[in-house]
């Protein structure tokens, strides 16, 4: 069975790599959001891309979910003695790959080919997906702030400003990077991480056309909400700012004509009766992935809610 | 008694350190030679600046010259693993520096600015100058090669192309940096430091326009060549293959016209004579900067000879 999944930072990441320890690198391609791309010091970063790439290589660090295991701060430590911005933590390691990233892309090669260069080095041997060579910006709009490019919301502000809408800069002009659409077509299904919908998920989407996309007929969702409340990051705040209960119900409502069906965790497990009369099929287990057994544990539970699932004919 | 003086990387940081021991900070300026600066990975690199710097700060690895002490290396050995370009070492302290100048230089600060800045964090109380805020890119013209920039040259290809000529591109339009052409004027003497005459010295000599430079009465020079070699560097293999024997002489003949004292080490002393028929006085000592007293050292025999010889008034 091939599969496509879409997929943010963290939690995405987690998800991935259960899916890499079960299927052969020919049949999971992992399609990763660049919305989050910024320039920094000059620098080219792309956190979310970084952030899968190092989980499949086993080079993340793995109590933070994010940047490099056995890094040092050598380079940060002499930032902030210059007084320089050090709201974004750039590890010793992790520097390479930006400085190297940023060096390959003024030569004039796609974020694409590097990424496939970058995983080949590192001995990821399935395929990881930029979702576009193009710059797409993630800009969130804030009540406290206006408009604030994803990562000083994310990071310079902890996600603290109330959020009133997001825009996703450059996407009209953005393509879908090259293998992104095959992949979505010769996949027998397609799995959406238990990333944050509206911030990495959505634009993935976006810059989809919807016409290779939202008639897939099968996608499955992992909810990244359980108990009304994220594991990580702002999923959660963003719906109530948004004024939507934060629920899996929310998230799966959000993707709303595009699901087959949808992976509920054991705490959610009474939201089930409602999705099915939305005709979404439901599975529920415990979502949790605190280690790399329960990555694949997860990954082996979605394996086997896709084949127990018939495609939507009305897709 | 004010001092100015002009230095390139490692031996002109040595001496400038020596002087700096004595001198207090109201008193000594030092130049440095940005003709070396370069980019790479997207980063803007002095290295000259750098090593005086650096070296002034007390934060230089002592063994190299150049570089910082208790250095880490992680984003070089990660650098090597993606197959990026590794001739360059960057070290991860040292990174900032370079992160953290690329990002003021795009946000529009001037180099000076940024040293004067950089300078206060790292607890350098003289005054350091980059020659100009215009770039001014050394390039090397090369038997085997062509025209190499410098860095390429120097730490590439390690100096081995036969030389045949050097180019400082951008000079035309370089002004000295603010404060420079003050700090000459204001000097009771000039040191040109012991430091390549072709590569360190000469693009600070181009960058200022004569009339405030070549009459200033008291020039004193100390030759980076002892016995017919360098402690470091290239310079003697560069007068070789410009067809100079390379010689105390050499550097002396290379500054004519500017000289009002040369120092010489013990091991050239027989070439006092020559340049006393040239009018120019001639010191002899020990030069060779092995260790900080050794610098310290030498800076008081510069500042004493300095100091028994009169302004020449025929500038």
């Amino acid at each position: 069975m091939k599969l496509t999944a879409l997929a943010g930072g963290v939690g995405g990441a987690k998800l991935a790599h259960g899916l890499a320890q079960i299927l052969p690198p020919e049949d999971l391609t992992v399609i990763v959001n660049t919305g989050d791309d910024f320039e920094h010091f000059g620098l080219s970063i792309s956190p979310d891309l970084d952030t899968v790439c190092y989980t499949l290589a086993g080079l993340a660090n793995p109590v933070a979910g994010w940047g490099r295991a056995d890094e040092t701060w050598n380079a940060m430590a002499n930032l902030k003695r210059l007084g320089a911005p050090d709201w974004f933590n750039l590890g010793d390691s992790d520097l390479a790959t930006h400085l190297e990233r940023t060096r390959r892309l003024r030569e004039g090669q796609t974020l694409s080919q590097i990424t496939r260069d970058f995983c080949a080095a590192w001995g990821v041997r399935h395929t990881v997906l930029p979702m576009s060579d193009d710059p797409v910006r993630t800009m969130v709009d804030t009540v406290e702030y206006g408009e604030l490019p994803f990562q000083e919301y994310f990071v310079k502000h902890r996600c603290e400003p109330r959020v009133r809408g997001f825009r996703f800069a450059g996407i009209e002009s953005a393509r879908p990077a090259p293998g992104v659409l095959e992949a979505i077509q010769e996949a027998d299904a397609l799995v959406i991480c238990p990333s944050n919908p509206w911030v990495s998920i959505d634009p993935i989407l976006s810059v989809l056309h919807p016409s290779s996309f939202i008639f897939h007929p099968l996608v499955v969702a992992v909810s990244p909400i359980l108990g009304g409340r994220t594991v990580k990051g702002p999923a959660a705040k963003m719906f109530a700012e948004l004024g939507i209960e934060p629920s899996a119900l929310a998230v799966a409502e959000h993707y709303r004509g595009l699901l087959t069906g949808f992976v509920l965790d054991t705490v959610d497990a009474a939201l089930a009766p409602a999705l099915q009369r939305e005709n979404v099929r439901t599975f529920i287990t415990n979502t949790l992935m605190n280690s790399p057994a329960d990555r694949r544990r997860l990954a082996q539970d979605v394996l086997n809610f896709i084949r127990s699932t018939p495609p939507n004919t009305e897709h």
